[in-house]
């Protein structure tokens, strides 16, 4: 049984997922259906990489070795060094993996890539800890943003690749009648890859924001360089491991992809993206830069930058649950997902079942929701997790010298199992509608600010504007209004931009869900790709028709 | 029964062709098939639009009327005056149409679109004269090229559009499993337009070039400006006029699509393209100016440029009917289809059957081929038909100068039909492999290069630089050897440049076949764009997935 007939049901699976968009998931979240052992095992492989060399012997002989990650809940050093190459070297070992994986069939491509799916399963306890101690997410986050979440976003992109490489066929006879004879044609169609594809990561979600392009690189036949950020390389640098062992495992040379590590002193990303073979590029992280990639000549460039996403909130049933949900969106790994919203749209006078309540009632009553999260002992510094660097700390902190009024500032909050995390409460802000300078911009982290508007339609004024001029990923909107759903729909998606109505309960805002969820649309500034549509994977290579007579 | 209904057999049938890639033609190639009284019909048509205004009242009242056409085979001016608009007014119009259009449903939209084919279709007749009095394509060419094959175009472009508007489902209950209870989200899917698209014409193939950006535009929600060559309106405006009358007829505003013309003396082209509101530019022309729009920030375009055709000569059975095909695809229209070959690439020892010709035996065969095709009096004049412009008539006469051997200098043929046609003869001239500098550009027009190599391996590396470097949008190839044409067809498809083996009888490389041939790949500098493969329509939109808590 070949790996691709092993792994044929999934495909199959993931492809009439990826249609119906349904609920699927490929890979259990519950880290209990891993079972019982699962977790002291990935544990002491995690400890097992501290305070040693992450070796990648394929790569060849690294120049140095370096690392600087640091754990935001224990403030230690992981003490882990990567090995550090010249950009040529690893531009000609993926050159040389290309010449090997650009003849490699669809089917087969897809057996072993869906064997590493599998390969990195074993590893979801230890990426876990190791996301956990790079990015700051709780352990739970950790485990299922890096592990089950992502491999399915992975398989998505497997299956939207494979789909449209399959999509035409092999080899066609073209026969074209011409009275009283025909000419025929065989013709062939090939769907060729474009060559390197660089994928260059993020610090508050390696594994989750990189799989995608990773692996719909792969799948379509390019050869991959991983370029993580210096202090979150663990998390991606098992998942590297992972397909290097099932390629090596297979026969196949494990080069298809490497690590491109670097460190904070001696970047090496522009010379990666910038190099002549690298034809394609995944970028997760700030604007600038993302900008700066986009405009690189003779680049394929898939984008996820700042964006800068609203809560619409124009008339509800029950104040209380829909409070807590948005305190609960906002506060989730504190304030650092790209879908985390930040501007809450608050009219005057929000209608609350029967009756009207001020706009000051409302962010008081949000003000509560956000203490009651925070000090709940059960639950505050598990769903806050750590701040993942000093920048985001001081941001938060320094929110009093933004301007508007200050609900709640920015406080150490005590996490119980690690007394030196990085961890703090949320900002809360008001600001007037004319305030824009202290809204109108990505403030990354825990920051939540109170906007208030004259009525719901000077809300969805300022939200589009913003998503349309600084990107926006999601919106979440709350209305008992049908009209004014529609609206609001209707509007934010002329910027491309989805909305959320009404969520309450144990579901919020930020999250996405492969096979179902189109994470960034590609329409507006936050970001050009969009995981997984069918964009994101056929850019990726070149279909190519010959023909031959008969 | 609606558009949609109506026209929804000829959906289905074109959505299998495109994924089967066999022979298919909606609309049939042959005049007869049109009835005795078209051709007649088709040419009072023509005779009305001579010496006349071109109105499009629904675009409002013109700034003035222009036109500058000029038959390639008469000399005579055609006398025709087209409306002259502001940039500001026609987009302003497009606005107010796309308003309107973007929530028509694709279903609505492909029946509407579908019956402006057929409206087309009662145009094809004059379309074709106006065709051959603009680009001095034969009546034949011009009637097939701007009739029922681009009709077929326009049709493959609205399958593919439609095949994916409606690949994700508008609509569904998405539940997900909490353990004792689950969590229910309503979720939408829609294809958002991204706004107003430019279509950019050429003076060769002012129908067939533009017909599938407009169609794909069209069909994916966008509003589109036509704006056509200023030498080459009249057939482009008949269709435009077609499209508009189609939706006046069946209550919808006719300026989703509009005429953008303008004259050689007040280009209005950068004006529309930079214009903030326009979104998606589709270009047919020279590689400058398409280097220009593939720039512009923040559009999403489409482009096809020049490129340099390759001939790689091997090995053949029997000379005669190769030297005759390869003849007959210079000449066909005067070498001013994207797709004719141009340089020869000829080893200096060819295999014919049992034996082997010297380099200048072949030449002089070759040669021969030219003439017999130029002086066959019932197919010479009717092969090339005549030069678009004095530019590209000069280039061939001037040729004797640019070094190498003259095998065969242009000169005037003379037209049985057209005393005043402006037909010349190709010119056949030798380089050596060394001489880059003589046919390393587009040598547009009836310019063959006959290239002296070493043998077949010279001969596919300097063709598959050319199309690395300067692009390529065909290669013919002729051998014998299967090893040899597999190696030819890696070494070509490695730079995305299809391959077309051992052509001869009446089918040559420049014929790209609707459904079947994807036409240009969009992988090298001759374009960034391909007829019509998945990203030619799915790149003019943007899915956005809306959530409902239920």
């Amino acid at each position: 049984m070949t790996l691709f007939e092993q792994h044929k049901p999934l495909l199959d699976r993931a492809i009439q997922a990826i249609h119906e968009r349904t609920y699927y998931a490929a890979f259990p979240e519950h880290p209990k259906a891993y079972g019982e052992d699962a977790p002291a095992a990935g544990s002491n492989t995690y400890k097992e990489y501290l305070n040693a060399n992450f070796d990648l012997p394929s790569q060849g002989e690294p120049t140095a070795w370096k690392g600087e990650e640091v754990s935001p809940f224990t403030g230690e050093p992981l003490n882990i060094a990567y090995p550090i190459y010249k950009t040529d070297h690893l531009v000609s070992n993926a050159l040389k993996a290309f010449e090997e994986w650009k003849h490699v069939k669809p089917a087969e491509r897809y057996g072993l890539l869906a064997a590493s799916l599998e390969k990195m399963k074993n590893h979801f306890f230890d990426i876990a800890l190791a996301t956990q101690h790079t990015t700051g997410q709780s352990w739970m986050m950790s485990f299922q943003a890096s592990g089950p979440h992502a491999a399915d976003r992975a398989l998505e992109a497997l299956a939207m690749g494979y789909y449209e490489l399959t999509r035409f066929p092999e080899k066609v006879l073209w026969e074209k009648p011409m009275g009283k004879f025909s000419v025929k044609l065989e013709k062939t169609y090939e769907p060729k890859p474009k060559g390197i594809g660089l994928v260059i990561g993020c610090s508050t979600f390696p594994v989750w924001n990189s799989l995608p392009g990773i692996y719909a690189s792969l799948i379509t036949g390019n050869a991959v360089l991983v370029k993580p950020h210096p202090k979150a390389i663990l998390p991606i640098a098992i998942c590297v491991a992972a397909i290097q062992h099932t390629l090596t495992e297979n026969g196949f040379g494990p080069n298809t992809v490497q690590l491109a590590a670097d460190s904070a002193k001696h970047p090496i990303t522009k010379e990666l993206a910038t190099h002549p073979a690298v034809k394609l590029i995944d970028y997760t992280g700030s604007t600038a830069f993302g900008n700066y990639i986009e405009t690189i000549p003779g680049k394929t460039v898939f984008t996820e930058k700042a964006g800068v996403n609203s809560v619409i909130f124009d008339s509800v049933k029950e104040l209380e649950p829909v409070l807590q949900n948005i305190a609960f969106s906002v506060s989730l790994y504190s304030g650092q997902m790209c879908t985390a919203p930040q501007n809450i749209f608050i009219p005057e006078l929000v209608a609350v079942g029967d009756q009207f309540l001020s706009f000051d009632e409302v962010v008081t009553q949000l003000k509560d929701a956000f203490n009651n999260l925070v000090n709940n002992p059960k639950m505050g510094a598990g769903v806050l997790g750590a701040v993942q660097n000093e920048q985001t700390k001081e941001r938060a902190f320094k929110a009093e010298g933004m301007g508007g009024k200050m609900w709640l500032a920015s406080v150490a909050v005590k996490h119980e199992e690690f007394e030196n995390s990085r961890t703090l409460s949320p900002v809360l802000l008001e600001a007037g509608a004319a305030d824009t300078a202290i809204f109108e911009s990505e403030l990354f982290g825990p920051i939540a600010i109170a906007i208030r508007t004259k009525n719901t339609t000077e809300s969805v004024k300022l939200s589009k504007e913003l998503a349309a001029h600084q990107g926006a990923i999601t919106c979440a909107a709350y209305s008992t209004d049908e009209a004014v759903m529609k609206m609001i729909k209707e509007e934010m998606e002329e910027v491309f931009t989805p909305v959320t109505f009404n969520l309450t309960g144990p579901i919020w805002v930020n999250q996405h869900a492969a096979f179902s969820d189109f994470h960034v649309t590609g329409g507006n500034p936050a970001g050009n790709a969009s995981f997984t549509n069918p964009e994101f994977v056929i850019k990726r290579f070149v279909w190519v028709g010959s023909r031959k007579m008969v």
